[in-house]
C-alpha cells in the first residue's frame, strides 16, 4: 500500500503527486521499527539505481545522501533539471564506476523526495503527518536502506560511502550492520554532530517555527509554505557549508551589478545576492518539515553514546575495510571529527585508511570537483574490489 | 530640540519614552552630516561619562561599543540591571582607570539606547523613521562622537578604545581625525568586514524582513515588534561570537533537565535552550530596525576603500600609539585581519604594538574575563599615560 506524497500549491489544499523515481512499498506487516519507538507503516522508500546487479550479487553500491540531498545522484533532478549531484564520483569510468558496480541511492526516511516522511499522508488521519510524524535518527534511516535491500535481493554491498549527514550513515551501517558491508567510506562527517552544528541547526529550526506560514506544522493543510523561514534557514546553513577563503576568493566584497553602494538593504554585495538565491532556489524542491526532522537526526546522533560511550565499540570485530577522508578547510565536520573516527577504528583494529584533502572549498568540498578526492576514492574502491575478486 | 525615542508596547501604539542617560542634543544647525547625503537634523546622542576631566583636558578616553552595546560601560544598565559591560576593563583600578581618566561612551548614531536612530520620531513625518532613516556608515558615528566631544569642551583624546565594531570606530577615529587620538587600541576587529561576516549578517537582516510583524520597518507605528525575527536574527550571530571549543567546554551535547532525548523539537540539548534564552532575552532591550542599520554599517565598512585601495594611507603621517589585539579563536575576526592592520601600521610608520591573546572563547573573549587581555591593555594605556605626562 502506497503512501503518497503531498504537495502544496501556492493557493490550493494540498494534492497527491506522483514520485518521480522507483518506488518500494512496505505494508502493514512490514513495519519499521523506528527508535522513538514508533512502526512506522505502511511506508515507502523511493529510490534509484545505475548499473547492473552481477550474477553473484556482489558488486552492490550503497549511496547515502546528505541533509538536503535525494536519490538522484547520477541521473538529472526531475525538480531542477540539474545532473546528478555525486557525478563527479559516481558514473561510468568514475571512482564509484558504475560499469562496474551496481549503484543505489535511496531518498532517507523523513525526506520528502518519495520516500515516507512528514509531508506523506498519515492513513491514520487522512491528513499530512506534519508533527504527527515520529522523529528520525540516523539509524532509522539506514534500518529503512536495509528493507529495500533486502526487498532488492541483495544481501550484502560491497561499499557504503556518503558524504556529511550521508557519511552519519555510512557509519551507522558499518555499526549496526558490520557483514553486510564489506567496504566504508564515509566522507566530511563525524560520529557525533558537536555542539556548534546543533546550534546552527536549532537557529534554522527556529526560523522556519517563527513563519506563521508554518502554522504548527499543519501548512499542507492550509496550503501555504513556510518558504521564508525555511528560505532564511538554508541561507544560514549554506555558509556552515563554505569555508572564509572560498567566500573571499569568489566574492570577497564586490558588489552586485553596481559601481557604488546603494545605502539601502538591496543586496549590494553579491555574497548577497548569492545568498538569496541558495535560499529562493531551495523552498521550491524542499519540505520545510523534512527539514525540521533531518537536522534533528544530524543532532541526534552520537555513535559513541550509542555503545557504552565507547566509539571503538560500535566496531569491534568487523571485517569491513575503511576510509576516512575529510578536507582541511571544512570547519562543520572538521578533520579532528574524523581523526577521532580513525583512532576509534585503530583501538577496534579495524583496516582504515585516513585522507585529509587539501582544499580551501569548505564542507561543500565533498560535492566538488577535488581532483585528490576523486584520485584517492578511485584507489581505495579500487583496491577493495580486488579484494572482493571483482 | 530632542528628538525622542519612541518604543512599542507590547499591544499598545507606540509612545515617547524618557531616555537613560544624558544626552546632547544638536539642533537646525548643527546637522550631522553623513555619508549618505543627508544631514541629518536635529539630532541627539546619549551617552555615559565616569571619572574626572583633568584641568588640561588631556585625560579623555573615548570607549566605542559593539553592535550591540551601548554607553553603558562601566555603569548598571538601566534596562537589563546587568553590571556595565566592560567592568573588566574600565573602572577604579582598572586598566581604564576611572581614577585617573574621564571615560565617556556614547550610544552609536543609529542605535536605540537613546540616541537617533530609526526608531526615533522623525520631524518631518511626526513617526518613527523606520527605514527612511539615513543608513548610517562607521564613519557617521565617529563625526557623531566628534560632535559630541567638541559640545563637551574635549578637543582630543588620550585614547581611544573598543572592541569588534567598537574597534572599527576606533580605527576610524584614529584614520579622520589623527591629531585628536594620542592613543588608539583597536580590539578584535578588522579594516574591513568579510565576506562570511556580510553573509551572516544578510541572514539576520533575512530574519528581520521575514518576520510579518516587522511591516516594512513601520512596526512602531502599528504597535507591534518583530520578535520572533530579531530573536532568530541573534541566535544566529551569537554562534559567530562563541567558538567550536568554547561551545564544547559550555555545553557540549548536555541535555537541559532530561536523562535522555525526548525525540522532538524541544530544546533537549542545553545549547539549544541557551541560544533560545539570548534571542528572548535580546529583543527586550534592541530595536530591529536598528539591528538592521548597525549590521549595515559593519559590512560597509572598508577602511582601505575610503583610501585608495591602500589601507596604510589611512594612516600616513600619524603620531597616534596603536595597540592591537586579536584572540586565537576568534574567528569572526581572526588574527589575520588584525595582522593586516598592524602592516599597514608599520608600512605607515606608525608606532604599533601587536597581542595576539590565547583564548578558546571566540570573539566575545574581549568582553570577558581574560587576564592577558587585561595586563596587556594596563601595560600599553600605563605607557601612553607616562608618554603623555598623565
Amino acid at each position: 500500500m502506497a503512501t503518497p506524497l503531498l504537495k502544496p500549491g501556492p493557493d490550493s489544499a494540498s494534492q497527491a503527486v506522483e514520485p518521480t523515481s522507483p518506488v518500494a512499498h512496505f505494508g502493514a506487516d512490514e513495519a519499521l521499527a523506528m527508535d522513538a519507538g514508533v512502526d512506522l507503516a505502511p511506508w515507502q522508500i523511493a529510490y534509484q539505481t545505475a548499473g547492473t546487479l552481477n550474477e553473484a550479487r556482489s558488486n552492490a553500491v550503497l549511496v547515502c545522501h546528505a541533509l538536503t540531498g535525494d536519490q538522484h545522484v547520477v541521473n538529472t533532478h526531475p525538480v531542477t533539471g540539474k545532473p546528478g549531484w555525486w557525478d563527479r564520483l559516481v558514473g561510468p569510468g568514475k571512482p564509484v564506476d558504475t560499469d562496474r558496480y551496481f549503484v543505489i541511492c535511496a531518498n532517507v526516511v523523513g525526506s520528502c523526495m518519495g520516500t515516507t516522511g512528514p509531508a506523506s499522508l498519515n492513513p491514520a488521519t487522512g491528513r499530512a503527518y506534519g508533527l504527527d510524524f515520529p522523529l528520525v535518527t540516523i539509524r532509522d534511516m539506514v534500518r529503512g536502506q536495509a528493507m529495500l535491500l533486502d526487498r532488492l535481493g541483495i544481501k550484502d554491498l560491497f561499499l557504503c560511502i556518503g558524504g556529511s549527514m550521508g557519511g552519519m550513515q555510512v557509519l551507522q551501517w558499518a555499526a549496526s550492520y558490520p557483514e553486510r558491508v564489506f567496504a566504508a567510506m564515509p566522507i566530511a562527517t563525524g560520529a557525533r554532530h558537536s555542539a556548534q552544528n546543533i546550534a546552527f541547526h536549532e537557529v534554522g529550526r527556529q526560523a522556519i517555527l517563527a513563519d506563521p506560514n508554518w502554522h504548527g506544522g499543519r501548512y499542507l493543510d492550509v496550503g501555504t509554505r513556510p518558504a521564508k523561514g525555511l528560505g532564511v534557514a538554508r541561507m544560514g546553513a549554506h555558509i556552515t557549508y563554505l569555508s572564509e577563503p572560498a567566500l573571499h576568493r569568489k566574492f570577497g566584497r564586490r558588489l552586485q551589478d553596481r559601481d557604488a553602494p546603494t545605502f539601502s538593504f538591496d543586496a549590494d554585495f553579491q555574497i548577497e545576492s548569492y545568498l538569496r538565491h541558495q535560499g529562493i532556489t531551495f523552498v521550491e524542491r524542499f519540505d520545510a518539515n523534512a527539514y525540521l526532522y533531518l537536522t534533528r537526526a544530524m543532532d541526534y546522533f552520537d555513535l559513541a553514546a550509542d555503545h557504552g560511550g565507547v566509539l571503538a565499540n560500535a566496531f569491534r570485530g568487523t571485517r569491513t575495510r575503511f576510509c576516512i577522508m575529510s578536507f582541511t578547510s571544512d570547519w562543520l565536520f572538521p578533520t579532528a571529527d574524523s581523526r577521532a573516527i580513525v583512532h576509534a577504528l585503530n583501538a577496534a583494529a579495524a583496516p582504515v585508511a585516513f585522507v585529509e584533502v587539501e582544499s580551501d572549498k569548505g564542507h561543500d568540498a565533498f560535492l566538488l570537483d577535488e581532483p585528490a578526492m576523486i584520485s584517492a576514492a578511485k584507489g581505495f574502491i579500487a583496491a577493495a574490489a580486488r579484494e572482493r575478486g571483482l
